[in-house]
């Protein structure tokens, strides 16, 4: 018999805790992984097992759902990562998340990163998918306002006041890229309903903190997490979903921006 | 019939000149990709076409040529983007650049990101050349020069005297490093002379703003493409076409540095 | 007959002895990567030889184990570098470095760049140790000692002062990230005895130097180098070495680093 309080039962504990969250989200892919590393490297399975799923994939103040959004998002950042997409949009799959919203997630960080990271991950989607045997009916943006309009409005919306500085802050050197931004991240992206606002966040932060050298935009889009109505918890507990994924230094810098964010607005971070 | 003045006609007009400019640079590659996008992503499709090309492309200030060498250059610094390169290297060639031109602009990059991103595009490079039939005749370095000597000359009249700064500011620490960027950086690279000095400070500041976290190098080499001869519009555009493959938050922190360099010279940008 | 004072005669040593170092480091494989490249870029193909080999390779301050280590960290620490990865890991097998130590390497790096990077690395290892017949005998941590007790001792032993600084400023916004910091990373990885410190500090340099935007942590780490007896001069020898990998940017933006914390503690770099 364990006894629960002697640190190897607690050991074991964590490992057993991992594998049953790691079967529930991957089915057999799981314990796969963890045993393709027993012959060079089988602490690195355990790890993944005791860490990455019983330490955090277990935590309260995000659903599985919305925890492997934004793993998703860091992966499509982070880059050479397809066999990682790969477990990780499966995940996502079995725990829930549709394939559109998938897709949706991955539209919406086409401003953050371009054209390459998502397209990489839109063809890693499209194999789980397939191997899911899922059909997706594709979803296609239908509407004929003006594109500066409603962009404008959902910048206003999302990002408040601070959005519309950024745009006026390039008025002078150019004023081209701060309309692409109105129309084309806010208009065309920003404006298709098929994801949740909370959940585009999510995705945003998640994949803002895996692809380094943004704290700026992260500051804009931890506020507009928080304005579209995530909590400060959720925010760190974004950040800290992407500890397994880009690793301790990218999320302590994101770290180091939020606090500025929830000080500013006078937030404390209450689980 | 289309009313030119109404949202919906102006969106079709920029789809077909989107279109047509994918064409153009791409042959029948362009519409495949945008084909292989209609079973779950369609409107990711449409975002390539009109935002990509009939925006971005489609800018004056920079004709094709260069924006594909912009293109190339983030592209090999992102890293994880065989696919995107073998697509714009292609381009590239249709457009008129030369294969020794693209040769020259990778290995042009060498001392900004080192010899694993520059080896993964030239074999990219190599397999496109052989699929469009190109025999490229190689250029080979033959200068008896002193390394040092000549990489200081080069490195002054390029960087001027800020260049001179950085390598001083080393010699406490690492005279070798100083030495290295004058013999090998400005000696053995910036001395090539197989790629136009503007051409060169092109592909260097689209591969360094996709790179990430180098502002203090951007403020370098955005004063040498001055130096040699571009104008802060064109500085500008440059930094627009990278938006479409590493995203707006590289794109607006490098335009923060742009403009900081521009004020110190007492430059406006007159497109 | 060359006269050893001539410029073009220095440049035939230089090449000549790069190769060497590239042979006795790879076999076959250098020369022929060489070759490859003779094609389409054959200087190229030089400047590895000359520059990467003759000039950073054979330099003094670092064996050639320990430099293949910090380029290792580096490659795995880039991404999309699998090929490059086979080649040192096999360099890093040839000049000594042992299994268990180069997946060790990798497996220190998770806490800072997270599972992907890690599991891509470690999958290039197997495939290289097969290539080259060798088993491996896994090593498996056993240490019934509660973990944040653990982590706790040797985050000050290495870290020191320092490195409870960075763990107390969590406790507001996020005390679990500062357990896992104690717990994971300081129990669990630091505490594995198969690389000695001042390996460990190497590959978390250089891989921290490599990944960018990383500043502040590669505060820590480079004090962490001196704490465990790496001295300022090896500090910026792995970091010279980072150079053909990952660039002077990197680079340069950690030897700034590295000097104020020369500075802070009173040390000049003296070779």
């Amino acid at each position: 018999m364990n006894e629960p309080d002697s640190p190897s039962a607690r050991t074991d504990t964590r490992y057993e805790r991992g594998l049953a969250i790691l079967g529930e989200m991957s089915g057999a892919r799981g314990a796969a992984i963890v045993d393709a590393l027993a012959d060079i490297a089988p602490d690195l399975g355990r790890f993944v097992v005791e860490w990455a799923y019983a330490d955090i994939f277990d935590r309260p103040g995000l659903d599985l759902q919305e925890r492997e959004l934004a793993t998703v998002g860091a992966l499509a950042a982070l880059g050479d990562t397809a066999s990682q997409l790969t477990f990780h949009i499966d995940a996502a799959l079995r725990v829930g998340v549709t394939p559109v919203e998938i897709v949706e997630a991955l539209v919406h960080l086409v401003p953050f990163m371009g054209f390459p990271r998502v397209l990489n991950a839109i063809r890693v989607a499209r194999a789980v998918f397939a191997d899911h045997g899922v059909t997706v009916d594709p979803v296609v943006m239908d509407d004929d306002r003006d594109r500066y309009e409603r962009g404008a409005e959902n910048l206003v919306r999302i990002d408040g006041q601070h959005g519309l500085d950024v745009v006026d802050s390039l008025k002078d050197i150019s004023p081209d890229l701060a309309r692409y931004i109105v129309e084309f991240s806010f208009g065309d992206i920003y404006h298709r309903p098929w994801l949740s606002p909370q959940r585009k966040q999510l995705v945003t932060v998640a994949a803002l903190t895996a692809f380094g050298d943004t704290a700026p935009q992260l500051a804009v889009h931890i506020g507009a997490a928080l304005n579209v109505g995530l909590s400060p918890a959720q925010v760190v507990e974004t950040l800290t979903q992407v500890t397994a994924y880009a690793g301790f230094p990218r999320v302590l810098n994101a770290i180091r921006t939020a606090r500025e964010v929830f000080e500013k607005r006078n937030l404390s971070v209450e689980p």
